[in-house]
Protein backbone atom coordinates (compact mmCIF):
# COMPACT_ATOMS: atom_id res chain seq x y z
CA UNK A 1 0.00 0.00 0.00
CA UNK A 2 1.59 3.87 -0.47
CA UNK A 3 0.50 6.49 0.82
CA UNK A 4 -1.75 7.63 -2.46
CA UNK A 5 -4.47 4.76 -0.69
CA UNK A 6 -4.92 7.46 1.88
CA UNK A 7 -7.62 9.88 1.69
CA UNK A 8 -7.83 13.27 2.24
CA UNK A 9 -6.94 14.34 5.63
CA UNK A 10 -6.31 10.54 6.68
CA UNK A 11 -2.49 9.22 7.95
CA UNK A 12 -0.84 6.31 9.33
CA UNK A 13 -0.22 5.80 12.49
CA UNK A 14 1.86 3.10 14.34
CA UNK A 15 0.89 0.85 17.55
CA UNK A 16 4.56 0.44 18.13
CA UNK A 17 4.12 -2.87 20.64
CA UNK A 18 1.86 -4.68 18.19
CA UNK A 19 3.53 -3.34 14.89
CA UNK A 20 0.40 -2.84 13.46
CA UNK A 21 -0.27 0.06 11.06
CA UNK A 22 -3.80 1.58 11.16
CA UNK A 23 -5.06 4.56 9.15
CA UNK A 24 -6.94 7.07 11.10
CA UNK A 25 -7.96 10.75 10.66
CA UNK A 26 -8.30 13.29 13.43
CA UNK A 27 -11.48 14.87 11.83
CA UNK A 28 -13.20 11.64 11.53
CA UNK A 29 -11.68 9.18 13.94
CA UNK A 30 -8.47 8.30 15.91
CA UNK A 31 -8.33 5.58 18.29
CA UNK A 32 -7.37 6.11 21.69
CA UNK A 33 -5.97 4.21 24.46
CA UNK A 34 -9.20 2.99 25.83
CA UNK A 35 -9.07 0.59 22.08
CA UNK A 36 -5.17 -0.32 23.09
CA UNK A 37 -6.42 -1.09 26.80
CA UNK A 38 -9.31 -2.80 25.83
CA UNK A 39 -7.49 -5.35 23.20
CA UNK A 40 -5.25 -5.72 25.88
CA UNK A 41 -7.87 -6.76 28.27
CA UNK A 42 -9.32 -9.24 26.05
CA UNK A 43 -8.35 -12.64 25.75
CA UNK A 44 -9.49 -14.02 22.42
CA UNK A 45 -8.99 -17.57 21.54
CA UNK A 46 -5.60 -18.46 20.40
CA UNK A 47 -6.66 -21.35 17.69
CA UNK A 48 -6.96 -20.94 14.32
CA UNK A 49 -11.23 -22.23 14.31
CA UNK A 50 -12.17 -19.14 16.80
CA UNK A 51 -14.02 -16.32 15.88
CA UNK A 52 -14.19 -12.95 17.75
CA UNK A 53 -15.87 -9.87 16.90
CA UNK A 54 -15.80 -6.34 17.84
CA UNK A 55 -18.62 -4.39 18.15
CA UNK A 56 -18.49 -0.64 17.54
CA UNK A 57 -15.01 -0.90 15.49
CA UNK A 58 -14.45 2.09 14.68
CA UNK A 59 -11.32 2.45 12.15
CA UNK A 60 -10.91 -1.02 13.43
CA UNK A 61 -8.05 -0.46 16.10
CA UNK A 62 -9.05 -3.23 18.80
CA UNK A 63 -9.87 -5.93 16.07
CA UNK A 64 -6.34 -5.04 14.54
CA UNK A 65 -4.60 -4.57 17.76
CA UNK A 66 -5.64 -8.65 19.32
CA UNK A 67 -4.71 -9.65 15.74
CA UNK A 68 -1.86 -11.00 17.28
CA UNK A 69 -3.33 -12.98 20.25
CA UNK A 70 -5.00 -15.15 18.04
CA UNK A 71 -4.75 -17.66 14.73
CA UNK A 72 -8.73 -17.01 14.39
CA UNK A 73 -11.03 -15.21 12.59
CA UNK A 74 -12.12 -11.43 13.95
CA UNK A 75 -14.87 -10.03 12.05
CA UNK A 76 -14.98 -5.85 12.92
CA UNK A 77 -19.06 -4.26 12.89
CA UNK A 78 -19.19 -0.86 12.38
CA UNK A 79 -21.85 1.40 11.28
CA UNK A 80 -20.34 4.56 9.68
CA UNK A 81 -19.22 3.60 6.04
CA UNK A 82 -16.31 6.51 6.33
CA UNK A 83 -14.93 4.44 9.25
CA UNK A 84 -15.52 0.98 7.70
CA UNK A 85 -13.74 2.24 4.84
CA UNK A 86 -10.56 2.67 6.98
CA UNK A 87 -10.62 -0.19 8.58
CA UNK A 88 -10.67 -2.24 5.60
CA UNK A 89 -7.96 -0.40 4.09
CA UNK A 90 -6.11 -0.84 7.47
CA UNK A 91 -6.56 -4.76 7.70
CA UNK A 92 -5.25 -4.95 3.87
CA UNK A 93 -2.17 -2.21 5.19
CA UNK A 94 -1.68 -4.99 7.77
CA UNK A 95 -1.99 -7.70 5.58
CA UNK A 96 -5.18 -9.69 7.16
CA UNK A 97 -7.63 -10.01 4.98
CA UNK A 98 -7.43 -13.78 5.21
CA UNK A 99 -8.80 -13.82 8.59
CA UNK A 100 -10.26 -10.12 9.30
CA UNK A 101 -13.34 -9.12 7.89
CA UNK A 102 -14.79 -5.54 7.99
CA UNK A 103 -18.96 -5.44 8.34
CA UNK A 104 -20.27 -2.15 7.51
CA UNK A 105 -23.70 -1.94 9.13
CA UNK A 106 -26.20 -1.68 12.67
CA UNK A 107 -24.94 -4.08 15.17
CA UNK A 108 -28.86 -4.23 15.77
CA UNK A 109 -28.51 -6.93 12.26
CA UNK A 110 -25.20 -8.59 12.96
CA UNK A 111 -26.84 -12.23 13.03
CA UNK A 112 -27.29 -10.91 8.69
CA UNK A 113 -23.85 -11.78 8.90
CA UNK A 114 -22.61 -13.80 11.67
CA UNK A 115 -24.58 -16.94 13.44
CA UNK A 116 -26.18 -16.50 16.72
CA UNK A 117 -24.17 -18.19 19.69
CA UNK A 118 -21.33 -18.86 17.59
CA UNK A 119 -18.76 -16.24 18.94
CA UNK A 120 -16.08 -17.26 21.13
CA UNK A 121 -15.43 -13.99 22.17
CA UNK A 122 -16.85 -10.49 21.84
CA UNK A 123 -15.27 -6.95 22.00
CA UNK A 124 -16.82 -4.01 22.17
CA UNK A 125 -16.06 -0.34 23.43
CA UNK A 126 -19.32 1.62 23.19
CA UNK A 127 -19.96 5.37 22.71
CA UNK A 128 -20.22 6.45 26.20
CA UNK A 129 -22.06 9.12 26.37
CA UNK A 130 -25.87 8.45 26.91
CA UNK A 131 -27.99 10.48 23.99
CA UNK A 132 -29.84 12.61 26.36
CA UNK A 133 -31.76 15.60 24.86
CA UNK A 134 -29.64 18.05 27.14
CA UNK A 135 -26.09 15.99 26.18
CA UNK A 136 -23.75 18.59 23.85
CA UNK A 137 -23.06 16.41 20.98
CA UNK A 138 -19.56 17.12 18.65
CA UNK A 139 -20.64 19.03 16.08
CA UNK A 140 -18.83 16.37 13.68
CA UNK A 141 -20.96 13.87 13.15
CA UNK A 142 -18.20 11.52 12.86
CA UNK A 143 -17.16 12.00 16.49
CA UNK A 144 -20.86 12.31 17.76
CA UNK A 145 -22.06 9.00 16.82
CA UNK A 146 -18.86 7.36 17.94
CA UNK A 147 -18.78 9.27 21.28
CA UNK A 148 -22.64 9.97 21.67
CA UNK A 149 -25.17 6.63 22.07
CA UNK A 150 -26.91 8.38 18.67
CA UNK A 151 -27.13 4.67 16.60
CA UNK A 152 -27.35 2.60 19.29
CA UNK A 153 -27.11 2.26 22.94
CA UNK A 154 -26.16 -0.24 25.42
CA UNK A 155 -28.72 -2.15 25.86
CA UNK A 156 -28.44 -2.81 22.23
CA UNK A 157 -24.98 -3.33 22.53
CA UNK A 158 -25.28 -5.99 25.66
CA UNK A 159 -27.65 -7.98 24.26
CA UNK A 160 -26.42 -8.18 20.81
CA UNK A 161 -23.13 -9.20 22.22
CA UNK A 162 -24.88 -12.26 24.56
CA UNK A 163 -27.03 -12.84 21.45
CA UNK A 164 -23.61 -13.73 19.31
CA UNK A 165 -21.80 -15.35 22.03
CA UNK A 166 -21.70 -19.30 22.61
CA UNK A 167 -22.10 -20.76 26.21
CA UNK A 168 -18.58 -19.66 27.89
CA UNK A 169 -17.93 -17.53 25.71
CA UNK A 170 -16.12 -13.83 27.01
CA UNK A 171 -17.78 -10.26 26.50
CA UNK A 172 -15.01 -7.48 26.93
CA UNK A 173 -16.10 -3.90 27.39
CA UNK A 174 -15.11 -0.46 28.37
CA UNK A 175 -17.03 1.94 29.10
CA UNK A 176 -17.07 5.05 32.13
CA UNK A 177 -17.10 4.52 35.76
CA UNK A 178 -20.30 6.24 36.13
CA UNK A 179 -21.93 3.39 33.35
CA UNK A 180 -21.07 0.30 35.31
CA UNK A 181 -24.16 -0.39 37.28
CA UNK A 182 -26.15 0.13 34.08
CA UNK A 183 -23.69 -2.22 32.27
CA UNK A 184 -23.88 -4.61 35.06
CA UNK A 185 -27.52 -4.56 35.02
CA UNK A 186 -27.60 -5.11 31.34
CA UNK A 187 -25.25 -8.11 31.45
CA UNK A 188 -27.25 -10.05 34.25
CA UNK A 189 -30.54 -9.68 32.05
CA UNK A 190 -28.77 -10.68 29.52
CA UNK A 191 -26.89 -14.37 30.74
CA UNK A 192 -23.52 -12.60 31.08
CA UNK A 193 -22.07 -12.87 34.25
CA UNK A 194 -19.23 -10.57 35.23
CA UNK A 195 -15.69 -12.21 36.08
CA UNK A 196 -13.03 -9.60 36.09
CA UNK A 197 -12.93 -5.76 36.41
CA UNK A 198 -10.19 -3.48 36.18
CA UNK A 199 -10.43 0.05 36.90
CA UNK A 200 -8.35 2.85 34.95
CA UNK A 201 -7.18 5.80 36.87
CA UNK A 202 -5.13 8.63 34.84
CA UNK A 203 -2.80 8.86 37.89
CA UNK A 204 -2.16 7.74 41.36
CA UNK A 205 -4.92 9.49 43.41
CA UNK A 206 -7.59 10.23 41.19
CA UNK A 207 -10.63 8.32 40.18
CA UNK A 208 -11.02 6.17 37.65
CA UNK A 209 -11.87 7.53 34.63
CA UNK A 210 -12.44 3.60 32.41
CA UNK A 211 -13.42 0.48 33.79
CA UNK A 212 -12.74 -2.91 31.77
CA UNK A 213 -14.90 -5.51 32.69
CA UNK A 214 -14.67 -9.52 31.31
CA UNK A 215 -18.04 -11.50 31.30
CA UNK A 216 -19.12 -15.28 30.59
CA UNK A 217 -22.03 -16.19 28.89
CA UNK A 218 -23.98 -18.57 31.45
CA UNK A 219 -21.00 -18.25 33.89
CA UNK A 220 -22.22 -19.18 37.11
CA UNK A 221 -22.76 -16.18 39.72
CA UNK A 222 -20.04 -15.05 41.92
CA UNK A 223 -16.44 -14.61 41.74
CA UNK A 224 -16.19 -11.12 40.50
CA UNK A 225 -12.51 -10.26 40.83
CA UNK A 226 -11.08 -6.63 40.80
CA UNK A 227 -8.04 -6.68 38.86
CA UNK A 228 -4.77 -4.46 40.38
CA UNK A 229 -5.51 -1.14 38.97
CA UNK A 230 -4.01 0.13 35.73
CA UNK A 231 -2.34 3.53 36.46
CA UNK A 232 -1.89 5.89 32.87
CA UNK A 233 0.43 8.15 34.38
CA UNK A 234 2.93 8.53 37.36
CA UNK A 235 3.12 11.11 39.45
CA UNK A 236 5.44 13.34 37.35
CA UNK A 237 3.02 13.12 34.35
CA UNK A 238 5.01 10.16 32.57
CA UNK A 239 3.22 6.74 31.12
CA UNK A 240 3.87 4.33 33.99
CA UNK A 241 6.04 1.28 32.59
CA UNK A 242 2.76 -0.64 32.19
CA UNK A 243 1.15 1.82 29.57
CA UNK A 244 4.79 2.43 27.82
CA UNK A 245 4.91 -1.32 26.90
CA UNK A 246 1.02 -1.18 25.38
CA UNK A 247 2.13 1.29 23.95
CA UNK A 248 6.13 1.15 22.51
CA UNK A 249 6.77 -2.30 23.90
CA UNK A 250 8.92 -3.73 25.92
CA UNK A 251 11.97 -0.92 26.16
CA UNK B 1 -10.44 2.54 84.35
CA UNK B 2 -7.85 0.36 85.54
CA UNK B 3 -6.56 -3.32 84.28
CA UNK B 4 -8.45 -4.95 86.95
CA UNK B 5 -11.55 -3.74 84.68
CA UNK B 6 -10.41 -6.26 81.91
CA UNK B 7 -11.52 -9.88 81.79
CA UNK B 8 -9.29 -13.26 80.88
CA UNK B 9 -7.61 -12.98 77.96
CA UNK B 10 -8.10 -9.41 77.40
CA UNK B 11 -6.17 -6.32 76.46
CA UNK B 12 -6.39 -2.54 75.83
CA UNK B 13 -5.05 -1.92 71.98
CA UNK B 14 -4.44 1.45 70.72
CA UNK B 15 -5.17 3.10 67.61
CA UNK B 16 -2.78 5.77 67.35
CA UNK B 17 -4.18 7.66 65.11
CA UNK B 18 -7.37 8.53 66.60
CA UNK B 19 -6.00 8.47 70.58
CA UNK B 20 -8.74 5.36 71.16
CA UNK B 21 -7.98 2.66 73.27
CA UNK B 22 -10.15 -0.22 72.69
CA UNK B 23 -10.43 -3.62 74.56
CA UNK B 24 -10.29 -6.47 72.66
CA UNK B 25 -9.28 -10.80 72.81
CA UNK B 26 -7.53 -12.33 70.23
CA UNK B 27 -9.43 -15.28 70.93
CA UNK B 28 -13.14 -13.61 71.08
CA UNK B 29 -12.64 -10.58 68.75
CA UNK B 30 -10.50 -8.05 67.44
CA UNK B 31 -10.54 -5.38 64.85
CA UNK B 32 -8.73 -6.07 61.81
CA UNK B 33 -7.82 -3.18 59.48
CA UNK B 34 -11.59 -3.45 57.45
CA UNK B 35 -12.89 -1.52 60.30
CA UNK B 36 -9.71 1.52 60.64
CA UNK B 37 -10.68 1.70 56.45
CA UNK B 38 -14.70 1.92 57.15
CA UNK B 39 -14.10 4.49 59.77
CA UNK B 40 -11.87 6.26 57.45
CA UNK B 41 -14.01 6.15 54.40
CA UNK B 42 -17.58 6.62 56.65
CA UNK B 43 -18.64 10.83 56.86
CA UNK B 44 -20.57 10.91 60.19
CA UNK B 45 -22.21 14.31 60.11
CA UNK B 46 -20.05 16.19 62.57
CA UNK B 47 -23.11 18.19 63.86
CA UNK B 48 -23.97 17.59 67.37
CA UNK B 49 -28.14 16.54 66.62
CA UNK B 50 -26.75 14.06 63.95
CA UNK B 51 -26.89 9.61 64.39
CA UNK B 52 -24.77 7.47 63.62
CA UNK B 53 -25.35 3.94 63.89
CA UNK B 54 -22.93 1.08 63.55
CA UNK B 55 -24.22 -2.65 62.46
CA UNK B 56 -22.26 -5.88 63.49
CA UNK B 57 -20.54 -3.59 65.72
CA UNK B 58 -18.19 -6.35 67.21
CA UNK B 59 -16.34 -4.48 69.91
CA UNK B 60 -17.05 -1.14 69.13
CA UNK B 61 -13.90 -0.58 66.46
CA UNK B 62 -16.20 1.25 64.06
CA UNK B 63 -18.22 3.50 65.93
CA UNK B 64 -14.92 4.17 68.57
CA UNK B 65 -12.64 5.03 65.00
CA UNK B 66 -15.80 7.59 63.66
CA UNK B 67 -16.20 9.65 66.94
CA UNK B 68 -13.57 11.97 66.27
CA UNK B 69 -15.70 13.01 63.27
CA UNK B 70 -18.98 13.91 64.59
CA UNK B 71 -19.89 16.03 67.55
CA UNK B 72 -23.32 13.83 67.47
CA UNK B 73 -24.93 10.25 68.68
CA UNK B 74 -23.25 6.88 67.80
CA UNK B 75 -25.46 3.70 68.40
CA UNK B 76 -23.13 0.58 67.96
CA UNK B 77 -25.27 -2.60 67.68
CA UNK B 78 -24.02 -5.93 68.75
CA UNK B 79 -25.67 -9.64 68.68
CA UNK B 80 -22.85 -11.26 71.19
CA UNK B 81 -22.95 -10.33 74.47
CA UNK B 82 -19.33 -11.00 75.00
CA UNK B 83 -18.91 -8.61 72.39
CA UNK B 84 -21.21 -6.02 72.86
CA UNK B 85 -19.75 -6.17 76.91
CA UNK B 86 -16.53 -5.37 75.39
CA UNK B 87 -17.49 -2.16 73.33
CA UNK B 88 -19.45 -0.84 76.60
CA UNK B 89 -16.55 -0.90 78.47
CA UNK B 90 -14.34 0.63 75.54
CA UNK B 91 -16.97 3.61 75.31
CA UNK B 92 -16.07 4.13 79.05
CA UNK B 93 -12.50 3.64 78.67
CA UNK B 94 -12.65 6.90 76.21
CA UNK B 95 -15.03 8.90 78.22
CA UNK B 96 -17.75 8.56 75.57
CA UNK B 97 -20.81 7.38 77.73
CA UNK B 98 -22.51 11.00 77.01
CA UNK B 99 -22.51 10.27 73.25
CA UNK B 100 -22.25 6.35 72.39
CA UNK B 101 -24.43 3.56 72.89
CA UNK B 102 -24.01 -0.05 73.05
CA UNK B 103 -27.51 -2.13 72.06
CA UNK B 104 -26.95 -6.04 72.12
CA UNK B 105 -29.15 -7.75 70.29
CA UNK B 106 -30.31 -8.98 66.20
CA UNK B 107 -29.83 -5.58 64.01
CA UNK B 108 -33.21 -7.16 62.31
CA UNK B 109 -34.54 -5.82 65.71
CA UNK B 110 -32.77 -2.73 65.68
CA UNK B 111 -36.17 -0.05 65.43
CA UNK B 112 -37.14 -1.71 68.94
CA UNK B 113 -34.19 1.00 70.47
CA UNK B 114 -33.37 3.33 66.75
CA UNK B 115 -36.67 4.80 65.33
CA UNK B 116 -36.95 4.09 61.39
CA UNK B 117 -36.09 6.79 58.99
CA UNK B 118 -34.46 8.31 61.88
CA UNK B 119 -30.76 7.82 61.29
CA UNK B 120 -28.17 10.44 59.07
CA UNK B 121 -25.06 7.83 58.59
CA UNK B 122 -25.13 4.26 59.05
CA UNK B 123 -21.97 1.67 58.53
CA UNK B 124 -21.26 -2.02 58.30
CA UNK B 125 -18.53 -4.57 58.47
CA UNK B 126 -20.54 -7.96 57.97
CA UNK B 127 -19.83 -11.34 58.25
CA UNK B 128 -17.79 -11.68 55.10
CA UNK B 129 -19.17 -15.31 54.28
CA UNK B 130 -21.98 -17.10 53.17
CA UNK B 131 -22.96 -19.58 55.51
CA UNK B 132 -23.42 -22.38 53.03
CA UNK B 133 -23.42 -25.68 54.16
CA UNK B 134 -19.45 -26.48 52.89
CA UNK B 135 -18.01 -23.20 54.17
CA UNK B 136 -15.56 -24.06 56.91
CA UNK B 137 -16.51 -22.53 60.01
CA UNK B 138 -14.28 -21.02 62.34
CA UNK B 139 -14.02 -23.44 65.52
CA UNK B 140 -14.46 -20.48 67.77
CA UNK B 141 -17.68 -19.06 67.90
CA UNK B 142 -17.58 -15.92 68.44
CA UNK B 143 -15.10 -15.51 65.66
CA UNK B 144 -17.26 -17.92 63.67
CA UNK B 145 -20.04 -15.63 64.05
CA UNK B 146 -18.35 -12.28 63.20
CA UNK B 147 -17.01 -13.81 60.21
CA UNK B 148 -20.07 -16.40 58.71
CA UNK B 149 -23.97 -15.59 58.26
CA UNK B 150 -25.04 -17.31 60.87
CA UNK B 151 -27.09 -14.87 63.31
CA UNK B 152 -27.56 -12.29 60.06
CA UNK B 153 -26.66 -12.38 56.49
CA UNK B 154 -26.37 -9.11 53.79
CA UNK B 155 -29.75 -9.34 52.90
CA UNK B 156 -31.07 -8.32 56.60
CA UNK B 157 -28.11 -6.33 56.94
CA UNK B 158 -29.12 -4.11 53.93
CA UNK B 159 -33.04 -4.03 54.89
CA UNK B 160 -32.21 -2.66 58.52
CA UNK B 161 -29.34 -0.34 57.03
CA UNK B 162 -31.89 1.51 54.81
CA UNK B 163 -34.60 1.08 57.33
CA UNK B 164 -32.73 3.04 59.87
CA UNK B 165 -31.84 5.71 57.20
CA UNK B 166 -33.39 9.15 56.35
CA UNK B 167 -34.24 10.06 52.60
CA UNK B 168 -30.25 11.54 51.93
CA UNK B 169 -29.09 9.60 55.06
CA UNK B 170 -25.37 7.76 53.63
CA UNK B 171 -24.97 3.94 54.34
CA UNK B 172 -21.01 2.78 54.17
CA UNK B 173 -20.23 -0.87 53.87
CA UNK B 174 -16.89 -2.91 53.69
CA UNK B 175 -17.04 -6.33 52.41
CA UNK B 176 -15.24 -8.84 49.81
CA UNK B 177 -15.00 -7.93 46.19
CA UNK B 178 -16.78 -11.18 45.47
CA UNK B 179 -19.77 -9.89 47.14
CA UNK B 180 -20.08 -6.85 45.69
CA UNK B 181 -22.76 -7.53 43.25
CA UNK B 182 -24.84 -9.24 45.45
CA UNK B 183 -24.69 -6.17 47.80
CA UNK B 184 -25.24 -3.59 44.91
CA UNK B 185 -28.13 -5.75 43.58
CA UNK B 186 -29.54 -5.59 47.31
CA UNK B 187 -28.63 -1.91 47.64
CA UNK B 188 -31.10 -1.30 44.28
CA UNK B 189 -33.61 -3.08 45.76
CA UNK B 190 -33.36 -1.10 49.00
CA UNK B 191 -33.78 2.36 47.71
CA UNK B 192 -30.11 2.79 48.27
CA UNK B 193 -28.12 4.06 45.22
CA UNK B 194 -24.29 3.50 45.45
CA UNK B 195 -21.96 6.78 45.14
CA UNK B 196 -18.39 5.94 45.91
CA UNK B 197 -16.31 3.00 45.71
CA UNK B 198 -12.91 2.20 46.86
CA UNK B 199 -11.35 -0.77 46.19
CA UNK B 200 -8.34 -2.00 48.50
CA UNK B 201 -5.43 -3.62 47.27
CA UNK B 202 -3.15 -5.90 49.47
CA UNK B 203 -0.19 -4.06 47.41
CA UNK B 204 0.93 -2.82 44.40
CA UNK B 205 -0.05 -5.45 41.76
CA UNK B 206 -2.50 -7.54 43.37
CA UNK B 207 -6.00 -8.18 42.86
CA UNK B 208 -8.70 -5.93 45.57
CA UNK B 209 -9.23 -7.92 48.53
CA UNK B 210 -11.48 -5.60 50.26
CA UNK B 211 -14.04 -3.25 48.75
CA UNK B 212 -15.61 -0.15 50.71
CA UNK B 213 -18.66 1.09 49.38
CA UNK B 214 -21.29 4.45 49.99
CA UNK B 215 -24.95 4.90 49.04
CA UNK B 216 -27.47 7.11 49.23
CA UNK B 217 -30.87 6.53 50.34
CA UNK B 218 -33.29 7.46 47.81
CA UNK B 219 -30.25 9.04 45.95
CA UNK B 220 -30.54 9.44 42.10
CA UNK B 221 -29.10 7.00 39.84
CA UNK B 222 -26.38 7.35 37.90
CA UNK B 223 -22.68 9.02 38.91
CA UNK B 224 -21.28 6.22 40.78
CA UNK B 225 -17.28 7.07 41.28
CA UNK B 226 -14.27 4.83 41.98
CA UNK B 227 -11.99 6.39 43.80
CA UNK B 228 -8.15 6.23 43.74
CA UNK B 229 -7.21 2.19 44.95
CA UNK B 230 -6.05 2.01 48.56
CA UNK B 231 -3.12 0.10 48.20
CA UNK B 232 -2.06 -1.36 52.24
CA UNK B 233 1.31 -2.24 52.09
CA UNK B 234 4.43 -0.89 49.53
CA UNK B 235 6.59 -3.20 46.98
CA UNK B 236 8.54 -3.74 49.97
CA UNK B 237 5.96 -4.81 52.48
CA UNK B 238 5.87 -1.50 54.47
CA UNK B 239 2.41 0.23 55.55
CA UNK B 240 1.85 2.84 52.07
CA UNK B 241 1.83 6.52 53.89
CA UNK B 242 -1.49 6.66 53.72
CA UNK B 243 -2.25 3.05 55.94
CA UNK B 244 0.40 4.30 58.17
CA UNK B 245 -1.08 7.23 58.57
CA UNK B 246 -4.39 5.90 59.35
CA UNK B 247 -2.82 3.38 62.13
CA UNK B 248 -0.17 5.87 63.76
CA UNK B 249 -1.15 9.19 62.85
CA UNK B 250 0.34 11.71 60.37
CA UNK B 251 4.25 11.54 60.98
Amino acid sequence: MTATNLKSGERIDQLYSQNIQIIQSPEVFAFSLDAVLLADFAKPLAKASSQTVDLCAGNGAVGLFMSSKTRGKIAEVEIQPRLADMARRSVTLNHLDDRMTVYEGDLANVTDWIPKDSVDVVTCNPPYFADLPDSQKNPNEYLAIARHEITTNLATVVATTSGLLKMGGKAYFVHRPDRLLQLLDLMAANRLAPKRIRLVHPKPGKEANMVLVEAIKDGKPGGLRFLAPLMVYDQAGKYTAEVQALLYGQS
